[in-house]
This record gives C-alpha cells, structure tokens and sequence, in this order.
C-alpha cells in the first residue's frame, strides 16, 4: 500500500523539505476482549460521541435499530438533560450505555474510556459528531473579516478540531484496536469525524465563517495525520471524514433560509447515508474525506 | 473571473450545501495618502511581522537593499532584543521603522497599524513571517498522536493560524487597500502568509507533528477565506501563501539532521525567490499557496 510504503520511509531522509519523524515504537494490539466477552458483544460495540441532539443522537437511533444485537454508548454534556437519548434508553434497555462527555474537558473523555474498558473491552466505531457553528451571546459565524474575534476562532477550533482529536489519542485509540472489525461486517474499526464540506479549502469559493470554516479544515488535517499513524502501525482501525450534507438541525437552522428546496436532508436521510459509507469502509478507505453521497471531497 | 461570479452569488440561494452569506457592504477605500506623501513614500512601503531573526529578517534586509527607496516596517515582540533589526537599522536609517506587535496580542497590533497610518498612511505588502514549531519545556512536535496535548493544539493554532489573522483585519487591511500597487511595480497590495509544504493535507504522508500541521491547514484556510473577500470587494489587494522550502533557520535547527544534503536552503536564497513570487504576483494569484518555487501546493 502506498500509505504505508510512505510510512515505512518515516524515519529515513525526506526529499525536499522539513518533515516530521514520527517514532517507530509499534505498540503490540492489547486485546482485553476475552472470547466469552465476544460472544456477549456480539454484534460490535459503537460510541458515538456528541450524542444530545441532531445528526449524533441520529446515529445513535439507527445504530439501535439496524441492528438486534448491536451494544452503542453515547456519550454528551449532560446525560440527564438529553432527553432523546433517555427515551431511546427506555426502548433499548442494556443495548444503550449513555456516559457525560464534554470534548473540551480530558478527564471526562477518559472517564468514558475507563467505563467502556471495564464493560465492553474494545470498541468497533467511534462517531465524533460533536460540533458548534453558532451560540447564542457567544458565537456568531463571520459574515466579514471585520467580525473575526480570537475568542471565536479559539473556541470553535477547541471544539470542533482539538475534542475528537483528543477522545481518539490513547483514551479510545486502544479500545479501537482491541476491537477492529469484529462482530461486524467490517474488516476493521472505524473512526468517523463529522467534519463540513465548508471545511474544505479548494472549494471554499464564498467566503465567510472563518471560524468554523478553519476549525474544520484543522480537524481534516488532524484525522489525516492520525490515519498515518493508524496505518503506519498497521492497526486494525481507520479514520475517515464525512461531511452529512445540509441536515435540518439545531446547527443549520438560522441559516435555512439560503437553502433551496430539496437539499436540506432529514437526519434520518443523512445519517442512513453515512452509515452507509460507514457498513462499507475498508482499510483503503482510511483518510478520506467522503459526502454523505460517497463522493470524496478535495481538501 | 471565477471568484467574482461565485462571490456575486454569495447573498443568493445556494445550490447543494449549508454555505455562509457574506455581508455585502463594500466600504469605500479611504486613501488617507495625499499626492505629496506618494511621492514621499515612492518605492513602496512594506511591512514584515515577525521580523526578529529567520526569514522575517530576511526578508527585510532584502526589501531595504534591492530598491534605493522603498520603507520597511519591521515589527517582533521585543524590539531590544532584535539586534539583527537594530544592525540594519543603522544602515538603512529612516528607510526601516522598527515596531513592537505580538501576533497574539491584539492591542500590540492596533498600536503598531496607527503608527504606520500616521506616518506612511498605506502599505504595499504585508508579509506574516511569524510561526513557531517548537519551544523549548513548552511545545515539542508531536511524533505519535499519544503525544498530542490540548495546551499544544492550542498555542500552535493562536501563533500561527489566529495572529496572521488578526493582523490583516481591520488593522492593515484599510492600509492595503490605501496602498494598492502604487509605488511598485505591482497592480495591488500583496499579503504573503508563510506558511509550510506540512500544512498541506493532500501532501500529508507521513503523519506526525498534528499541532504544527493543523495550524498551517488552519492558516492556509483562513486566507482562503480572506481571499474571497478581498476579491469580492474588489480591493486593490491579494492575499497568498508561501512555503520557503526548508530553511536554515532556528526553527529547522533541531530538525535538520534528516534534510539531504542539498536540501536545506539559506535564509538569503529561500527569501530571493520568495521576493520573487511576490514581485511578479498578480490579481489571479488571489487565495493560492506557492512554494518557493513557484510551484502550487495542493491543500
Ligand atoms: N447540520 C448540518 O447541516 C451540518 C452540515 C455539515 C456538518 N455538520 C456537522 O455535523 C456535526 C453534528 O452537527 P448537528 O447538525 O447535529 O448539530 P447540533 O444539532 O447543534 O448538535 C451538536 C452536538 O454537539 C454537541 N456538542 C457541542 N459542544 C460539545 C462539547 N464541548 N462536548 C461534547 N459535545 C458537544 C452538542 O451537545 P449539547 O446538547 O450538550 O450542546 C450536540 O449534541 C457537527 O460536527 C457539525 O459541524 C452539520
Ligand atoms: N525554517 C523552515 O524550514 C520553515 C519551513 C516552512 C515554513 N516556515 C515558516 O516560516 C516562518 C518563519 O520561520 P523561521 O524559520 O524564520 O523561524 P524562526 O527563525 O524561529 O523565527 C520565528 C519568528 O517568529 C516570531 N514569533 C514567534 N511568535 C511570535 C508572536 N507571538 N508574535 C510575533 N512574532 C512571533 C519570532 O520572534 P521572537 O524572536 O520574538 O521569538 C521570530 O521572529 C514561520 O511561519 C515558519 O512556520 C519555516
């Protein structure tokens, strides 16, 4: 594979300019999923991370659903105030662990880590659909370069770029590996980071929402990086990019208007799409920034 | 051109995905210099942040020795201490201006853009040259993603990405578009973000160093960014990015030993060609990302 022909090289001389030598420590793949534990997980393990509202509660919904046997944890600020994922944890009893997670704050991702470690050992998919566009008082996206604040362009690239970069590292990386693709139709593990066409820097041809827009294209460049790692290692994982398409969320709505008949998506239609692309990911697939029509977008 | 016709569509519908609505007011460009301070200030007026040591200083000592006239602005954070600015200083007297401003210190900017409009009232060119990869006991680059800290991310993305930013906004920005051309041989302003052959996510092959690389994939998109509206606006004024290949600078210092032979450039020639990119840049060069070469970088 060319990925790993390049990663190979790592440690060697580089061609033409400053690159960064990663280190050649490979770390062996500690399995803590005994083969009775197998059976009882049967069906994959999946977190999805930023589940309260939208397109995260969404996949939440759907990985329940499409699956009998399927185990999901979904994880956001505030458990109790989530009311979408308590119903669903009414209908779908033990299959639906729900854990406080706030991407910002460390120890609460690895308090997460710690109790999926101890009840399932692995995990199969890490969704990281957490991310903030506008906030009331606080944030307003830039209509202008005048409007840039540093506060905005910190907060939005914490959020957005440095939180599922930080529930990845060594919080769920190992569970990721333990679990690969086992129990399910895949050959490997999957890392999905919803990231947003607008984070793409070739076809940003309007302008505007500097924030958002940089913290996306920072979090393309971060799973990118990571996807290195992963296939450098040879783990079992891989670490892919979608962009859902214009869905009718809390985070789209005060910009709905713009949008023209028929392309604003239902979270069902979107999230069916990039489960979809999910169910068929293989390991070629690692680093990749897909559409929720399967279409790979340039950086 | 391309840009326009996208921009011209900013404020109508949009055709397939949730894009932002720049605002449309076009402020009229204040020129607040008079003929006799043209001629004052014929040759051209050029300011470089981050001009301490490195490329920043060489691009000013290059600036004030291939033209007899042209003024150099040269800003760093502690003035004092730049002894190879004070040295040029002394040669090039009232040609060069020396200026405090800490990219991450708003005020400091605000202060120096009143400075440069009450003597020179524009500028030609504009050359972000700060950046840091690592500091010593504070920033390492990382080579595993179990190295990625938050502190990291962070600091990175304030130096790198957000101060570049925050200098051209309100700040420089009306002092470009005052300028224009006017004085050199150019038809606009020219705004030469450094950024780095890393920051490229299609380039990224090797993986590591997820801080540095993530604040120049930020930077490169929030020119971008800039670029549209500066197009938009029809300002007399570009925005670019440039790679300077890999330099012998103190950055590079504790990486050099895996640059072939051959590969690593001086400071005098990595900025000559740089010059050169910059001297022959153009209105269609608007958002683009040149190695020193001349050669475009994917994103
Ligand atoms: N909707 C679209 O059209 C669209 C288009 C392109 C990309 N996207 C991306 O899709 C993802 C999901 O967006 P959405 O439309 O579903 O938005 P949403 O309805 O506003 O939901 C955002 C989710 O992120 C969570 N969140 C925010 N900050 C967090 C933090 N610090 N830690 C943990 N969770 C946090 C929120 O939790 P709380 O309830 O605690 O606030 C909420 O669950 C985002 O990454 C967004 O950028 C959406
Ligand atoms: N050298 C290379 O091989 C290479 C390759 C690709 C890209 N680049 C880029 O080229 C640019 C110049 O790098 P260099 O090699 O000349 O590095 P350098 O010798 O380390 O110089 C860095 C400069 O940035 C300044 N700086 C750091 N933080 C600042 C802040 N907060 N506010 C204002 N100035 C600040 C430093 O000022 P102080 O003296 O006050 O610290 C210094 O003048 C950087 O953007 C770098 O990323 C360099």
């Amino acid at each position: 594979m060319k990925l790993l022909a390049f990663a190979k090289r790592a440690s060697m001389t580089f061609s033409c300019c400053l690159r960064p030598v990663l280190s050649t420590t490979i770390r062996s793949s500690s399995s803590s999923s005994s083969s009775s534990d197998s059976v009882k997980w049967e069906g994959g393990v999946s977190m999805v991370q930023g589940a309260s509202r939208g397109i995260g509660l969404e996949f939440v919904k759907q990985l329940l659903q499409n699956s009998e046997k399927g185990h999901v944890i979904a994880t956001c600020r505030k458990p109790n105030e989530a009311l979408g994922l308590l119903s669903l944890k009414n209908m779908f009893a033990e299959r639906l662990s729900i854990l406080p997670l706030d991407a910002t704050n460390e120890s609460t991702i690895e308090a997460s880590a710690k109790s999926i470690r101890d009840r399932y050992g692995f995990l199969n998919l890490l969704v990281n659909a957490s991310g903030i566009l506008s906030i009331p008082d606080v944030l307003q996206p830039e209509t202008t370069l005048l409007k840039v604040e540093k506060s905005s362009l910190l907060l939005t690239y914490e959020v957005n770029a440095v939180g599922p970069i930080l529930v990845i590292k060594q919080h769920m990386w190992p569970l990721l590996k333990a679990g690969g693709g086992t129990g399910t139709d895949r050959d490997v593990a999957v890392v999905a980071n919803i990231s947003a066409r607008v984070g793409s820097i070739g076809d940003n041809r309007l302008g505007g929402w500097h924030s958002y827009r940089s913290s996306k294209a920072a979090l393309n460049q971060l799973t990118k990086t990571v996807s290195v790692e992963f296939a450098r290692r040879k783990d079992p994982v891989i670490c892919i990019l979608l962009h859902p398409g214009t869905v009718d969320t809390d985070l789209s709505k005060p910009f709905q208007r713009n949008v023209p008949e028929g392309k604003l998506f239902t979270k069902e239609y979107s999230v069916q799409k990039l489960l979809g692309i999910i169910d068929h990911a293989k390991i070629q697939d690692n680093g990749k920034f897909f559409a929720w029509d399967g279409q790979e977008i340039p950086w």
